[in-house]
C-alpha cells in the first residue's frame, strides 16, 4: 500500500544542489516522487519553488525519506505546530526527540515560526513558553528533567545556506574535494583578505591551533597576529601551550631550536621542565606576571586580553594548571568561543578543529589548513557553506599570512 | 552591449547535476541566465528539458560560458552543421579545433547527427566523408595533413552520463570525495559482484597494476584470477613484470621473501639478475616456453593468452625486452586496451592508471584501489560516471577479492 | 677550559646502535671523545664494554652531552648514590629533578642498585625509605609534598633494550621507517603468531582501537577475538563504543549499514539516538543486562569480563555514562592497563595509541596498524624496542587476523 | 660443515653505522662472527679498523652474507684481482656479473686498485685494458658483446660515505624518517645556504621539478632563480613544460588563473591548445624566438642557456616536440645531468626524482621536497649520504627559497 506526503523546497534550490539532493534521496531509499508544482526562478536572482509528492511502499520508508529530505531543506508542506514533550529526567530526552542539523532552523509554535537560537548539530531543541516564547539548542548532557523538547518532524523548517549569486572565490560553496595543487600564495592572500574584511566588520576571528604550528617555527608570526589584533579567541590544547612556553623558557620546541635547528641539549626534557615551572608559578598568567615568561602566543593573549581555552586530552603531559581536564567542561568553553566566532581558522589540529566544528552553525566561515589532505577533507565534510581548505605547511602558511596582513 | 545565446539541456538534468552545474558556470563567469522553457520530469523516470538564454557583457565572455556549458552537456540550441577544416600539416590541428570531452558525443554533418566513435578526452574529431560518413577521435600526434577536423562548437552535442534511476550501491554516480572509513569487506564483495556481472555479460575486464601489488604479496591471487578467466587484459610497467618474474626465479620481491618475510640474501640484486636472465632468454614468452619461468602473473597471461602491455618509464631498470620504451607507442597500445574494456581495475599505480584513464570514455566502469587517498581522489576526479574508489591495502584487497570470486 | 667526564657502555652496544648513538651525540653537541677502554665482544653472544672520556669546552656543554648520553644508555662511570630532595608542594617537583626515559632504569641508594618500578617516560622517580627501600615513577600531577624525588643524574643507570641475537622477523629492532610495500598477509600471520605466543605464555594482550575499526566493518571479527579470549583489555574512546552499540541497535555505523552498504535511513542520527538509549538504560552493562544490546565488542567485553577503559575527548557526542570525561582520571585508568600489558595492538587511532604509548616501557611489544603512514611512523618513533608497524586497512586487517588466529 | 671468510672495515665505522650494519647482517642471515682484530679510533678524528671472521653453516649462506656485507663496505680481506669475463652478446652480461652499489668503488686490476668511474647503482663494471686501464659502469642495455665485465666479488672495494665529523645541520647523515614537524623557514634557510655554498664553489645545481610546482603558483619564483644563475640544469616532464607555457600563453595553469584564482574560461582546454601552438611553432626554442612565448621557466632556461631534459611518459598529452619519448634515450639524457650535478633539488615529482636518483652516486647532496611524506621517505631511502627531506608545500617553499637566495 503506497503512502505519500508533500514536501516543499524554496530558494536557489537548483544551484545550491537542494533539488538534486532531494531527488537523489528519494531514489536512494526506494521511493517515488511526483513534481506537483514547480516554479523556476527565471533569472539569476529569482528564487525557485517546488512542491513534491513523495511516495513509498510503506509508512516506515516514507518517514525515513521525509526525515532525510528534511535535513536537506525539503520541509513538510503543512503548517502544524512542533510537538513538545517534557524530558523525563536529567540528560534523558523523550523518545523520538528531534536532533538538529547545523543549518538555520525555525520551529512553529502557537502558529508562529520562531528561530532556533544557537543552532548546532546533534542537539535537542528546547522551547521556553512565556509572552515571548524562545527556542534554543541543548546538548544531551545539558538536558534537565522537565525541559520541553521538540519531538518528531512536524512544525520544523530547515534552511540550508544557498550558493552566493556571484563567483565563489577561495571560499567554495559546499565544496568537497581538496587539491593540494592550487596556487598557494594567492589562496593565502584571499584568506588574508577575508580576515581583513571580517575585522573591518567588527567580526570575531577564532584561531584553533595544534602544536605542529609551534614545532614548525610559526610561533612568532602567530604571536604578532595576536598582538596586532587579528585574533579574537584562541582554542588550543595543553601541548600547544606547553611548546609555546618551552620556546620562551628554553628556546626550543620539542627539544629542537626552531631558529638554528640545533638539536637541543637536554631538549627532550624541556617540555616537562616547562610544565613543572608553570605549576610552580601557579598558572600561565601568573608566570607572565612574575616575568618568567616574556614572549610567545600565550604571552600575547594574556597581555592583550585575548581569551583562550586550553582543552585537555589523554595524551597530555602534565597538564598545565590552566588546562581544562574535563571534556564536557572543555566542550562548554569551546561552545562559547564557537558561538561568538564569525570566522574560524583551523590550523594543523584535527582533534580541536573537530571539537570546534561540532559547535558551529553552517553559516560560519571556516579556513582549514593542514599538511594531511585527509584531515582537510574530513573538516570540510562537516558542512560549512563557506569554507576554504588548504593542504599546505603550517610553518610557511602562517609567516606568509602574517606578511600579507601586517605589511 | 549584452549578447546572448540559447542552450538546451535534456534528460535527468536535475538529479544528474547538469542543471546545477549550468547555473553555476554562468554565475562563476559573470553571465546571466533566463529560463525560457522548463519542462520538469514529473516522475522518477521522466526526463526534463530546459532551454536557457545565456547573456554576457561581451561576445568573448559569452563564448567562454557557452563553451564550458557545452562540456557539461548544455548544447547550443541551433541545428547548424559542425564546421570542418583540413589539418595544415602532420600533427598540426587547424586553429580553434574542437577538443573533446570523455562523454558520448555526436556531431551534425549533412543535417544528420552522427556519433563520434572512440570518444576520448583532449582529442580532435575527424570526419570522413563518403556514402556512410564517419566521425572519430584522433590524438594530436596522430593528425595527418589534410584530415578534416571539427572546429568551433556548433553542431556538436555532448551527453554526459546520467544518474541511474535506483540506489547507487558501491558505484557512486560522479562521486567526489573518498573516505577510508567504509566497510571494506562489503565493498570488496560488491566489486566482486560487478566483475562477475561483467563477465556474465561477456564483458572485458582490464587490470592495471603497479609493482606494490607484487611486493605486498598479492601476486599469487592475481595470477589465480588470470588463470580462472577473470582478467581479459593487463596493463603494467616494467617494474611489475620484473618483480613478478623475480618472485619466480628467486622467491623474492624487491629482495624480500614475500612468504617468510626473510630478508633476502643477495636480494637487492635479484631484480637486476632477473632482467639479465630474461634478456638472455630473449623475451618473457621465450623464458616461459624454455621452462625458466614457471609461475606468476606474467606466466598465467602467456599461458592463457591474456594480452598485456608493458609500458616503459624513465625509472625502469633494464628494461625487459618486452617493454615498450617509446611513450607514444605505449600510449597507442594502452588506447587499444582501454577501448575494449568494459570495466577497469586500477590497482596501486598512479602513472599507469592515469595513462589508461586518459583513454577511457566516461561510461566505462572504474575501480580504483590505493593506500594513498590522494591517488584515489585524483583518479576518481577524471570523471567516470560509474566509479568506486577504495583506500585500502592492495596486499589484503586482492586476496579477499580472489576469495570472493573463486570460492 | 676543557672539562671532561667518564661514561660507560655495556652490553651489545655495537649492534644495538648504542655506541654509534653515543659518538653522534658527542659530535652533534660540539664535544670530543677519547676511548679509554674498549673490550669488544668477539662473538655474537659476547657483550662489549666501553669507557669513554667525554670532553667539552665548558661545564654546561659537558653536562648537556652527558645528560643526553645518559638517556641513551651511556652511564656516568662513578658509583655515587642518587641525590634525593623532597617535593616542596603537591604537584611541584624539586628543581633539577630527574625525568625518566622509558627504558629499564636503576638508581643507586645506600650503595645498592635498586630497580625503578613501573618505568614510564617523563616521570619523576620517588624513593621510599625503609628496610626494603623502593624506587618508582610518579607523573607530575601525582607528586605529593614531601615525596623524596631523585634530582640530577648521578647514581642512575639506564639500560636500553638490546637487539635480539637472531633474525628480527616482523618485530624489527628500533626500526624507524615503515613501508606500505611489505607482504601484508605474511606480516599479519606473524602478528597472529606473536599473539598466540603471548597467550601461551599467559601474557596480557591490550587492544587500543578507534572508531574507524567499526566503520570499516571489522566489528564482528574483533568481537570474536574478545569472545575467544585473545583480548585481555580494551582501551577506546566514546566514539568507538557509540558506533559499536549503534551497529547493534540500528544496524548501522555512522549511518551506513556495514553489510549492505545501504545508505542508512535516518542514519545520520543513529549515533545520537544510541547515546540517548544508553543514558536511558543507565550504562553499557545495564543496557546489556536488560537485553537492549545483544552483540558487538562492548557486549563481548561485558559478557567475558574483559576490562575496558572508555576515555573521553572534546570531540565526543554525548558522552556515554561509561566514559571517563576527566583526562587525568582517564590517563590513570589507561596507565593501569598499560602496565599489565605484554603486547599492545594499536588499531587505527592516533589519540588513544599515543595515550597508551606514553605509559609503556620500551620493553613491551607493540603492533601499530593504520592506513596513514604518518600515524604509524609517529607511533613507532616513541621507542618501543620490539614493534611492528603496518600501513594497511583496518577493515581487512582484523578479518584476516581473526581468520589466522581462530581457524 | 662450518665455512668462514675474513672481511675488513675501515674508517669511521662506528658512528657511520657500518659496524652495526655488519653485525646485523651476519645475525639476520644465520651466521656467526668473530672479531679477529679491532683497532678503535680513540678520538673523534681517528679512524677505526676491524677484521671479522664470518662463519656460516654452508658455502651458500656464507657467500650470501659476504655479498651483503660487501655492499655495506665490509670488504673481503684478500688482495686478489677482480675477475673479468666478456659479455656474450649485446645487452647480455656474463653469469654472476657484479652489480654495483651507488657508493664509491674500486676494483683491483693487475695488482692495482683503480676507481670505478661514474659510479651508479645496478650497473655492470666494465674494464678497459691498455697502458692506463680504466673501470667504469654501464647499464644493462648499453652492454656490448665482448665488453670485459667484472664477475664475482673478489678484488672489489666499496667505501660508503662516512658521517661528517661535526654537527649534521639540515643535511642529516643517512637519516631515515622525516617529520613534517620541523621549523620550516629555518630549514629552507639552510637549504638556501647550501645552494649558495655550492654556487660559490662553482658547483652544479640540478633542479628536478613536477607540474605541481606550476599549479601551486611557484613558477615565477623558479623562473627568477633560473635567470639569476642558481640553476645549472632542469630535469622535467612534458606536463611541467606544458603548464609553464600555458601560463604564458593563456594566463592559467590547468585552467586556473594562478594569480586571481578565477576559474579559467575554456581553461580545461588550454593545455591542449598550448601543445598545439608549440607544435605549430616547431619547438619551445622556436616558440620563444618567434616571440610567441615571453616568460616562465622554459623561457628563462632558453634565454640563459640552462640545459634541460624533458622526459616523456605515458600520461603525457601531446607531447611537445621537445619531449624525449623513448624512456631509454631519456634515461641517458638524465644520466648526463645527474653526473654533472653536485646538488640536486627534487621538487614535487616522484617519477622524475626516482629517475634522477637512480643515476646519482651516494655522495651527491640531495634535497627532496614534497607534500606527501611517503614520497619524501621513498626518495631519502635511496641512500644519499647527505640529504634533507622536507614535507612542505612547493607553492610556499619556492617563493621563500627565492626570497632567501635573492633578497
Amino acid at each position: 500500500m503506497t503512502v505519500s506526503r508533500d514536501v516543499e523546497l524554496e530558494g536557489h534550490i537548483i544551484d545550491s544542489g537542494m533539488l538534486q539532493a532531494a531527488f537523489g534521496i528519494v531514489m536512494d531509499n526506494g521511493g517515488e516522487f511526483d513534481v506537483e508544482e514547480f516554479d523556476i526562478g527565471r533569472e539569476k536572482t529569482a528564487t525557485s519553488y517546488a512542491r513534491l509528492r513523495i511516495s513509498a511502499p510503506d509508512e516506515e520508508t516514507l518517514q525515513a525519506i521525509v526525515h532525510e529530505l528534511h535535513h536537506h531543506g525539503a520541509n513538510p508542506a503543512d503548517d502544524a505546530d512542533a510537538r513538545l514533550e517534557p524530558a523525563p529526567a536529567d540528560q534523558v530526552v523523550p523518545d523520538g526527540f528531534y536532533s538538529t542539523t547545523n543549518h538555520p532552523t525555525q520551529i512553529r509554535y502557537d502558529d508562529e515560526w520562531i528561530p532556533v537560537e544557537e543552532i548546532e548539530m546533534d542537539c535537542a531543541v528546547i522551547v521556553e513558553d512565556g509572552d515571548d516564547p524562545r527556542a534554543y539548542t541543548k546538548v544531551l548532557n545539558a538536558i534537565e528533567a522537565g525541559d520541553q523538547v521538540v519531538v518528531g518532524e512536524a512544525g520544523i523548517r530547515v534552511r540550508p545556506p544557498e550558493r552566493p549569486r556571484d563567483t565563489e572565490g577561495a571560499f567554495g560553496f559546499m565544496q568537497g574535494g581538496i587539491s593540494s595543487e592550487r596556487p598557494s600564495e594567492t589562496t593565502i592572500e584571499q584568506i588574508a583578505d577575508a580576515i581583513d574584511e571580517t575585522k573591518r566588520e567588527d567580526g570575531n576571528v577564532l584561531v584553533v591551533a595544534g602544536p605542529a604550528l609551534i614545532h614548525s617555527g610559526a610561533r612568532e608570526d602567530l604571536a604578532r597576529l595576536v598582538r596586532e589584533g587579528y585574533v579574537d579567541g584562541l582554542s588550543i590544547g595543553n601541548g600547544f601551550a606547553v611548546h609555546d612556553l618551552e620556546r620562551d623558557l628554553y628556546g626550543t620546541s620539542l627539544g629542537v631550536n626552531t631558529e638554528t635547528l640545533d638539536h637541543a641539549r637536554k631538549g627532550h626534557k624541556h617540555h616537562i621542565y616547562t610544565i613543572s615551572e608553570i605549576i610552580r608559578a601557579g598558572s600561565i598568567p601568573e608566570a607572565i606576571e612574575s616575568g618568567l615568561v616574556e614572549s610567545g602566543v600565550m604571552y600575547e593573549c594574556v597581555q592583550n586580553d585575548v581569551p583562550y581555552v586550553i582543552a585537555g586530552s589523554i595524551r597530555d603531559d602534565g597538564p598545565l594548571p590552566d588546562t581544562i581536564t574535563d571534556a564536557v567542561e572543555a566542550q562548554n568553553a569551546i561552545r562559547e568561543q564557537a558561538r561568538e566566532a564569525d570566522m574560524v581558522l583551523m590550523l594543523s589540529t584535527l582533534l580541536h578543529s573537530v571539537a570546534v566544528g561540532n559547535c558551529l552553525p553552517s553559516t560560519t566561515r571556516v579556513v582549514c589548513v593542514d599538511i594531511n589532505p585527509a584531515t582537510v577533507t574530513q573538516l570540510l565534510d562537516r558542512g560549512s557553506a563557506q569554507a576554504v581548505g588548504m593542504v599546505t605547511d603550517i610553518g610557511t602558511f602562517v609567516p606568509i599570512l602574517a606578511e600579507k596582513l601586517l605589511d
